[in-house]
C-alpha cells in the first residue's frame, strides 16, 4: 500500500478524488489517497504552492513532492522542502496553453475586433495580411512555448523562439542566451512570453526590449505576470505597441481598479490559458508514483540551482 | 508570344498587372498581358464571374478560361463559354481561408467574446473545454474544406468531413452522400460551410439539418450565402444555435437593414476569407499556360455537369 497525501486545496479536491483513484488503478498501483495521512507515514504528497502543506519537514519518508502547477516560483523558495520536486508536464494544460494562444494570435492577427464590435451595417472589406507575412516570437521554450511555437508555424506564421540554452524546433528559428533576445524580438509583430519567472527573467519586457518589437506589435502573455514590467508595457501601449492581452497577474484576480481592466489597448483574462486538467495530471501522477515505486527516475524534477 | 487577356476587372488590374509579368517570367513564358487583345487573337483569358468579358464566343482561338475564384457557379452558366473552364486554386486563398476559419472556431471554442466584450472587474475564471472535446463538421472536403479539416483535427478537435463523394483525409472521421450528411451533422458543435453551390447544395443547410445540431452548436459560412435557408437559421439561433459567424450572403454587400447585422447572435464578415491573393494567383495562372503551351492537361478544370 502506497500512502499518497493530497495537499493541494479543498477546491481541488473533489476533481483528483474521482481522477487520481483510476489513473492509480490504471497503473496497477495500490492507493490510500486521502487529505490527512499521518506525515511520517506519507510516501508521496501531491500538491501546490499555496496548498494545505507549508512545511514539508514532518514528511520524513516522502519520496516525491508532486506539484500540480506548471509554475514552481512559489515552491522552489520553501526552504522546508528538501524532497525531490517534481513540476507538473500535463498534455491537457499544454493543450490548453495552445489553444489559447492560438486563438489570440489569430484574434488580433485577423483584426477580429474590427467585426466584432462593428456589427453597424458597414461593409468593411478590409483583407488580413497572410500568415506568412506575421512574424511571431516566442520567449520561453520549454513545453509549454515549444508546443505553441510548433503549432503557430504550422499554421503559416514564421517563428522565432528564444530560450536562455539552446532549442532545436522544427520549423522555428531558435536563439538563445542574453544576445540572442534582441535578435528574436527585432520586428516582432506577435510576441508570447511563455518564460519560467526566475531573477533572470523579472521584467524581462521591459521599456528597452518593448521598443524592438514592430509598430502596433501585440504582446500575449500567459506565462506570468511579473515577466512584464507593467509601467513599461503601459508607456509602450501609448506609443508605439498595438495590444497586450494578459492572462497572468502579480496579484490575482486583478483587483477591479487595476488600470488594466479600463486600457481599451489590454484585454484580460483570467488565469484560464495555463490550468491543469484533472484527468490528464491524474496519470502524469500516476506515473511518476509507479517510477519512485518501481525505483525507475521521475520524471520532470525541478533543477533548484536554476529555479525551474 | 502568347497573348493574355485579363478580364477580371479593373479593381484587380493594378496587382495583376504587376504580379503576372513576375510569374510569367519565372515560368519561363513570353507574354503580352493587355485588357485589350482583339478578340481573335487571344490564347488565354483570365477571368472573374463579374469581369469584363460575358459573351465568350468571339474568343475562338482560345485555350483556356482561367477563374480568378474559387467559386465559379456565376459563370459555368454562361451559355457563350465552350472553352475549358478552370477555377482557381490558390494556396494564397487556401491559407487565408484556413486563417479565417481556424481564427473563427477558437473564438467561439474559447469563448473569447466574455473577455473581449467584459472587461468590467469581474474575474470570471470559467476554463472552457479543450478541443478534443469540441466536435466539429466540415461540409465540403475540397482543397479548401479539407485544408480546414486537416488543421482543426491537427488543433485537436475531433473532426468529421461530409462530401457528395467518399473522400480519405487524414485525422477526420469523412461522411459521403444524401446518407452520411445526417451522420456527420449529429451533436456538431462547430459546423463549417464549403461546399460548392450547386443545385444540391443549396439551402442544405435548412430547419431539419441546423436540428441536428449540439444546443449552443456555432455554424461558420466562408463558403456560400445561399448554403444556408436564412430564415430557417434565424428561426434555429431563436431556438437552439448558440452563434453564426457569416462571411457569404445572396447579396453582397449585405444591405445595411439585413436583421444579421443586428442579430447577437450573428456576426457579418464581409466576405474576406476567400480572397484570392493575386501573388500566389500569379503563379497558379502562370503553371497553367506554362502546361497548355507545353501540351500537358490543364489543372483544376471544371467538370460542367457537376458545376465545380
Amino acid at each position: 500500500m502506497v500512502n499518497v497525501l493530497f495537499a493541494a486545496g479543498a477546491k481541488r479536491w473533489p476533481d483528483y478524488a474521482e481522477a487520481l483513484p483510476e489513473a492509480f488503478a490504471k497503473a496497477g498501483l495500490n492507493v490510500d489517497l486521502a487529505r490527512d495521512h499521518a506525515p511520517e507515514t506519507v510516501d508521496y504528497i501531491v500538491t501546490s504552492p499555496n496548498g494545505d502543506v507549508q512545511d514539508y519537514r514532518p514528511y520524513t519518508a516522502c519520496k516525491l513532492v508532486q506539484n500540480i502547477w506548471a509554475g514552481v516560483e512559489n515552491i522552489t523558495d520553501n526552504p522546508t522542502l528538501t524532497q525531490p520536486l517534481a513540476r507538473m508536464v500535463d498534455p491537457g494544460l499544454t493543450q490548453g496553453m495552445v489553444e489559447w494562444v492560438t486563438g489570440h494570435a489569430l484574434r488580433h492577427h485577423l483584426g477580429m475586433d474590427l467585426h466584432i464590435h462593428g456589427q453597424d451595417g458597414v461593409w468593411r472589406d478590409f483583407v488580413p495580411p497572410l500568415a506568412w507575412d506575421r512574424p511571431v516570437t516566442v520567449l520561453g521554450l520549454g513545453a509549454l512555448g515549444a508546443a505553441c511555437a510548433t503549432t503557430l508555424a504550422g499554421l503559416g506564421f514564421p517563428v522565432r523562439g528564444w530560450a536562455r540554452s539552446a532549442k532545436d524546433i522544427d520549423g522555428v528559428e531558435t536563439f538563445a542566451g542574453p544576445g540572442g533576445l534582441s535578435q528574436s524580438l527585432d520586428k516582432a509583430q506577435i510576441v508570447i512570453l511563455l518564460l519560467p519567472l526566475t531573477d533572470a527573467t523579472r521584467h524581462i519586457m521591459n521599456t528597452e526590449r518593448l521598443a524592438l518589437l514592430a509598430p502596433d506589435a501585440v504582446i500575449l502573455n500567459p506565462g506570468r505576470g511579473s515577466l512584464i514590467d507593467n509601467d513599461a508595457l503601459l508607456g509602450a501601449l501609448d506609443e508605439h505597441l498595438g495590444h497586450a492581452t494578459l492572462d497572468v497577474f502579480d496579484t490575482e484576480p486583478l483587483p477591479p481598479e487595476h488600470p488594466f481592466w479600463a486600457h481599451p489597448k489590454v484585454t484580460v483574462t483570467p488565469h484560464i490559458a495555463s490550468e491543469t486538467r484533472p484527468r490528464t495530471a491524474a496519470t502524469v501522477i500516476a506515473e511518476n508514483i509507479r517510477r519512485g515505486e518501481a525505483g525507475a527516475p521521475f520524471r520532470h524534477l525541478v533543477d533548484r540551482s536554476s529555479g525551474y
